[in-house]
């Protein structure tokens, strides 16, 4: 069996390659890639029924929640689902090979900016397995190369998957070999960490701690969020049913997710009003509000409070529970929301334009918002047509990241002999011109 | 005297709002940059002196390298210099709060990327004083604070430039305090290596060893190269003498330089002819060639050749000396490049089209190039404006990096109290219409 090292080496020539294969060729093999898994389903739905069994003893034993197991399930229409992906991301835009920038650099000499694949991209999730065909045509797309790692629970599934869809790959002509390694074992991760001279992006998605560890403990770049603190702040000239629309879809339209609100804050100039509408959805939810001594004066009669510690504006509940922040000023707002956030998601509910320009440009989040529910901060929702995870860094690509946030450019020059000893800054006549060149490559 | 975090905790918060400072005010900043340099040309240059003085009696004890304190060396004419390039600075186009895409995500619902100011920079370079304004203008003009640390051997003077350059920016309504921290010892360094929660990107300016060690003690993203390893490829079909100029300009044009070649690959079926007409110049400017077997055979009477061993394949000279390898074919050329090189700047020479293409697409370097010389590796001649450094990793930027390297995006949506649970996939009626829209923010 081949070590994290090996893979890590294929996978760098493999990208090499891969860097220079046509689009056609790129769907073509993902065409491959859907038609395969679509002939081998009985195949997979048989590795994922073992794969089941187990975690139904776990969950017997309380030892994995009822939900993992439920998501766990790959049947027939969850694979309809993984194909009809897949054949989603052939119709989608090819990210590669785009002329970003062309100039004359003097007479005969020009520069062409041309985007092209990141490399080798480590990318470790959760047990949901249509997570691997996902990845992988989304790697396919963008030409990059892959080592990753799904949740442990599905190890049958994964492989399963990512046999069919390698063998699949390589029927089809100009696919090198070794574009994808599937990883197994937590120790195979850690060991990926340390190969900053092979793997160019790591992309962990799962639950906060793990993120922070990654984060911690490598010196390749991540791309990733290990929090997401969302807010929504009520401005004194909120419509106060709009603000209610929003803060209630901003928290309950589904609490388990990083773009779900965390942390309401709410001008001291509308909080009665505000608080005492929205008190009612909330309860009816069955919303736990962390109250701040001025919103418990307010709704001091809410069934569901629970006095708010300084711990509770950096919370990420995940859950049926929300902060709550009385606040004097926009000012106080977003110096809360900049302090205290994840740098992620927030919106400001206001009728006041100057209050929302001012929201908009002072908060230092990936995603900004005005009169809006987080909950639309998503790859699919932006129309991205394909996320590969929602960065909360500031470099390369933040917020929701899709196939463009998996290339880069290279700087491509072509000239007739040309020397710097022969222009001006190297004692030579030649004048520079850098002018702008209407081509492509 | 306030420590590196209280530095770096001020220059968060001024990096926020800087990034709502208008371009206005930005260039208005830089205009009085460069007038309090004018003004203060005579304290600068009397505090230059003094570093000097302490330099030459370092160099008389053969602890400094001449041409150091050439570099350190702070007089008017240099002066003017500085003010030239900062008056350039102002007449570059603003990097920030460009609308980079708009969308209508759903009937009243918009989202624009817009471009921002990364936050934080970390910059580290030598001795040159002059690189502390270059550097500072290029933070305003970006809106980014800075963290920054030069040459111990310029303390003084890097002390005095800083502090005219904050006094004069400062007299700008709307620059806000503390956009600029001078560090001064190695150990500052050390600390803001740690500080990711407040510097996003590092920029280290200085030698392998340097740039290594940043690297390799920080989870802070880095801009730059450890290594400069560039490559001519003389392939079968090139003109003689066109290879002969492009690789004599790329060996001898500056030999201290990143972009330098050194290392020569040479086709079999061209290598007697090349490497005989090539001897003559690299011998009139006393290149030493470190040949590998079959090219020592050719140049049997070349005067300063040495045999090459493996590690000069990854060596990095800088120096009048070039290692010289016959290859059997354009592929050996780009393997040999993407094991050996270090993806900075490599370059063939060839007639045949079909060679360059599938040099230029197999090459993994940031800068790759036909017929033209590495030197041109470099932000000024390629028309970018200004340089902040050259990257060669795959993430954010790459190659020569202008101003456009220290810019991320932010997502903006605007709404009218839209909510998730309004649209199909949260149950409700309201489709997602992804339209471009032709506007900006």
């Amino acid at each position: 069996m081949s070590t994290v090292i090996d893979q890590a080496k294929a996978a760098r020539a493999a990208a090499i390659r891969l860097a220079t294969v046509s689009e056609d060729v790129r769907n073509q093999a993902l065409e491959a890639m859907a038609d395969g898994i679509a002939a081998a389903s009985e195949r997979l739905i048989e590795a994922n029924r073992a794969d089941v069994a187990d975690a139904e003893k776990l969950k017997e034993a309380g030892e994995l929640a009822p939900e993992l197991v439920k998501r766990l399930i790959l049947n027939d229409k969850k694979l309809e689902g993984v194909i009809a992906s897949i054949r989603s991301v052939i119709a989608l835009p090819d990210p590669v090979g785009h002329t970003l920038d062309a100039t004359e650099i003097s007479p005969g000499l020009e520069l062409y900016k041309v985007s092209v694949p990141i490399g080798v991209l480590g990318i470790v999730f959760e047990s949901r397995p249509d997570v691997v065909a996902q990845v992988a045509s989304l790697c396919v797309k963008s030409g990059n190369a892959v080592l990753m790692k799904g949740g442990r629970e599905a190890t049958r599934t994964n492989r399963a998957l990512a046999r069919v869809i390698v063998q699949s790959a390589a029927r089809v002509d100009g696919v090198p070999e070794g574009w994808l390694h599937l990883l197994e074992t937590r120790e195979e991760v850690s060991e990926i960490l340390k190969l900053d001279q092979y793997v160019d992006l790591l992309i962990p998605r799962g639950g906060n701690a793990f993120v922070q560890h990654v984060m911690n403990n490598t010196n390749i770049p991540v791309l990733g969020h290990a929090d997401g603190v969302c807010h929504v702040y009520v401005d004194a000239d909120a419509s106060a049913p709009m603000a209610v629309g929003v803060a209630f879809d901003a928290k309950t339209q589904y609490v388990a997710v990083c773009n779900a609100m965390e942390t309401l804050l709410v001008h001291e100039a509308i909080a009665d009003t505000f608080l005492r509408a929205a008190a009612e959805p909330f309860q009816e939810a069955g919303v736990t509000l962390r109250l701040d001594e001025r919103s418990a004066r307010i709704l001091a009669d809410y069934p569901l409070a629970e006095p708010a510690e300084e711990s509770d504006w950096s919370a990420e509940y995940l859950d049926t529970k929300l902060a709550v922040k009385v606040v004097d000023s926009l000012q106080e707002a977003i110096e809360h929301i900049n302090t205290f956030g994840s740098h992620h998601t927030d919106s400001i509910v206001t009728d006041n334009d100057d209050a929302a320009r001012a929201f908009l440009a002072g908060v230092d989040s990936a995603s900004v918002m005005h009169n809006a529910s987080t909950r639309f901060a998503d790859g699919f929702r932006y129309g991205l047509g394909a996320e590969i995870g929602i960065g909360t860094g500031r470099i390369h690509s933040r917020g929701p990241v899709g196939l463009e946030g998996l290339v880069i450019y290279k700087y491509i020059v072509k000239g007739a002999g040309h020397t710097v000893a022969s222009h001006t800054d190297g004692g030579g006549k030649v004048e520079y011109t850098h002018k702008p060149l209407d081509r492509t490559l």
